[in-house]
């Protein structure tokens, strides 16, 4: 086949990468030091062999003083494929610094979407020079791509694809493909239109590959396919992709005409950014799974707020440490932190869970009622048990069994509002569109750190421990 | 084509989802009803159109109690697509309800993977029970998965697959594709292997289409290409599928040879777990990228820090509320946990940002030192404009710059701490191979509660504020 079709499954050279497909620390600095030294020769040597996506790493390690030399220096190596797998902002620069009729060129050799992230950050002044400088056909396909708003289906798409009309055979398909070399390169299904272009059927390549000539595309098509509007949300494309396992899939526009084709490779990055469990593992709730039972979540939280307990123990010893500074109660002010920090943690193990199952629609209004109600119970258990061991801890250290069965109560109070909140302020903005995961951490925070507070020095002050 | 190959692109009947692809809430309590009210035909006629990633997503949505009278009403269209798409746990406990020779049977109709997915959580007992019943062929193929770590390449993989000699023709591999029926019917490439098994080279079947039958398949071939070894870790699979973009990729032993290959369908779910942005938004990082530029960080970071100043007062406002109780010297103790609360937010921003760096192989030794420097700028950007707002704000409403000049101090001091110990304690736990998403949160949240009371309570006192 051509290069360009070879380059794609390019495997990099093993030795300049670690073990985790970083390349190697000492790899980069004998780059940047070749580019320091203003020899361009060995850099360019020393890189012509990577992988775009390794060179597209190589730019971004590179710090952004000595960019400039390391761009001139492997000027030919930075195609449109390594433009693409460069990280938004050092592109942005780098593209910044070429001249329009550069950019021309690297968005012409490109797919559609690839042309059009290049191209949509740019200052408009900019853009319209390079679009003037394409050809009809590609700036035709890059304007309508632009037209479409961002973080859409439209700017995501490729128009580059395979679409035959109903009638066709698998042998016609055959001779239509290896007759027309201009056509797309890499494409994983073939889309069966109607005269209006309207999508019909699709036939996966196996499909086509597995069947006799004379056979009908009719005959082998699916007829059901997921179809994503042009209009569509990035994210939702992305929950789509992953939801029915595609591979690709046909765009249509608002006549329901195709208009082009969006493929997994595009979409793995946007699934991979609206995805996160990172939070979960910062809020220690484990696997943080709406569907775990309730127990293995208990031991799994309750062992984290054990952690978090103890932890807790050393900023309050501080302000222990400070008793002649607070005077009198110095005591109250010192365990408080804890109460509200660990209410503060409760919290946002339940909010994690719960922005994260509204995220992968594992939490619908179909099943809101019994998110709450398994997250109060989950509260309720971690609150009994911290409060038994603050309680008893503070209890006997203090020898003032008053004070434990205080804290105990304020201890387990604030955990059962963390629970609460922590699942119904996101599910509340959900309601309302917002995006659970911006808002909610604020809200939450305050309710557990307010109520820590009140709880505790309330109960305090109830109870008589402050002689007044 | 085959039943089985119309199944996979079937679409949803859009009819029963809302907007986000969900099941609509009346649907599921339509079902539900039924179900409750014995009506098994009604609820099998509403779920029979549906994809099998839907049916899995219904019986997610249903009680458990409901699920053993809602899986009998529609036992025959929980098929392996249906449990291949479910939530472990829930299929976990499905599963255990059936017989082990029932298992066996929708086990030998998956793909090795699916199949594995399914069986690898059961009893040993019931396992050994399940493979017993399955037909020698599937049996081996499940068993040597299974010989594999769990997590690990060798499990995600499927056997099926299609490999060629080198020396065939394109004509060859029609003809053979053709001829076998009973081979894979969903693949994306065609991998070439030598006498002994090893590959050498692979074909997207795209180029296969486009290529005159008498052409040798060792001309259209890449041969370069990326292998994944058995026994590598399912992250680092998902992280090479997204670098390298990769549809689907060839499987190898430990003596190279190929027996099996892994889709990218297997790895987006596991993309989408490993990734996780939600971190960022409830840390109020904004894009949380480390190649934006330190002014656009800062503005974003510096406006979540006031709106957390702003809801730090509310919890502040509580405590100073029993001042009485607190007596004395109530105002540091009323104050002490906005130092400690804003820093431990301007902490979490930074950590939020380094951890996804990290997740994503964008931060590494090679530029380690770079995000250290980029972190402390933001932190004393920050320090300083949060120092400035509270020493004022304080200083005026007490009339006491005193108080003001310390609180500020204390403010900057554990911010830029904060900053420090954001980026030092997971790239520290990064280098030792420990996860630094899991344990980096409970060290920040110490040192950044542990410095912001130690440095105000500590100036308050050699300021002098508090009367000895």
């Amino acid at each position: 086949m051509s290069e360009t079709e070879l380059h794609e499954p390019q495997a990099q050279p093993e030795s300049e990468l670690d073990e985790d497909d970083r390349l190697k620390p000492e790899f980069v600095s004998a780059v940047l030091e070749a580019v320091a030294a203003g020899d361009s020769e060995t850099a360019h040597a020393r890189v012509a062999p990577l992988h775009p996506a390794d060179i597209a790493d190589l730019v971004e390690l590179t710090p952004a003083e000595l960019r400039p030399a390391l761009a001139a220096a492997i000027s030919d190596l930075i195609d449109g494929d390594v433009l693409a797998e460069m990280n938004d902002w050092v592109r942005e620069a780098l593209v910044d610094a070429l001249e329009p009729h550069q950019v021309a060129d690297i968005a012409a050799e490109l797919d559609t979407d690839d042309a059009v992230a290049i191209i949509e950050d740019m200052e408009p002044e900019d853009q319209r020079e390079v679009l003037r400088a394409l050809d009809p056909d590609d700036r035709a396909a890059i304007e309508e791509a632009l037209s479409y708003p961002e973080e859409t289906a439209g700017r995501l798409m490729q128009r580059e694809l395979i679409a035959v009309p109903e009638h066709w055979t698998v042998g016609d398909v055959l001779d239509y493909l290896r007759g027309h070399d201009e056509l797309a390169t890499d494409f994983w299904e073939i889309f069966v239109v109607d005269p209006a272009h309207h999508p019909v059927g699709t036939c996966a390549l196996s499909w086509i590959l597995r069947t006799p000539r004379n056979v009908s595309v009719s005959d082998v098509m699916a007829r059901e396919q997921t179809l994503i509007p042009a209009d569509m949300d990035q994210e939702e494309v992305a929950l789509r992709f992953q939801k029915y396992a595609l591979i690709s899939a046909a765009v249509v526009d608002a006549n329901g005409r195709l208009v082009g084709m969006i493929t997994v490779d595009d979409v793995v990055h946007i699934i991979s950014e609206e995805a996160g469990e990172d939070i979960l593992h910062l809020s220690g709730a484990g696997e943080g799974d709406i569907n775990e039972p309730v127990l293995d979540s208990y031991k799994v939280r309750v062992r984290w707020l054990v952690t978090n307990l103890a932890t807790a123990l050393i900023p309050a010893t501080i302000v222990f440490f400070f008793e002649a500074t607070i005077a009198q109660m110095a005591v109250l002010a010192a365990l408080m932190p804890i109460v509200a920090g660990v209410g503060g943690n409760a919290g946002t193990q339940t909010l994690a869970v719960t922005v994260r199952a509204l995220a992968t629609n594992q939490l619908t209004q179909s099943n809101t009622l019994r998110a709450i109600r398994r997250e109060i119970a989950i509260a309720v258990l971690n609150g009994l048990t911290i409060a038994a061991v603050i309680g008893l801890a503070i209890g006997t250290v203090f020898w003032d069994h008053e004070l434990g069965i205080v804290i105990a109560c304020a201890m387990l109070a604030n955990i059962v509002i963390a629970g609460l909140a922590g699942v119904l302020v996101p599910v509340t903005l959900e309601r309302f569109e917002q995006d659970p995961a911006v808002a909610s951490s604020v809200f939450v925070t305050m309710v557990t750190d307010s109520m820590g507070f009140l709880a505790f020095l309330g109960l305090a002050t109830a109870a008589g421990l402050v002689g007044n």
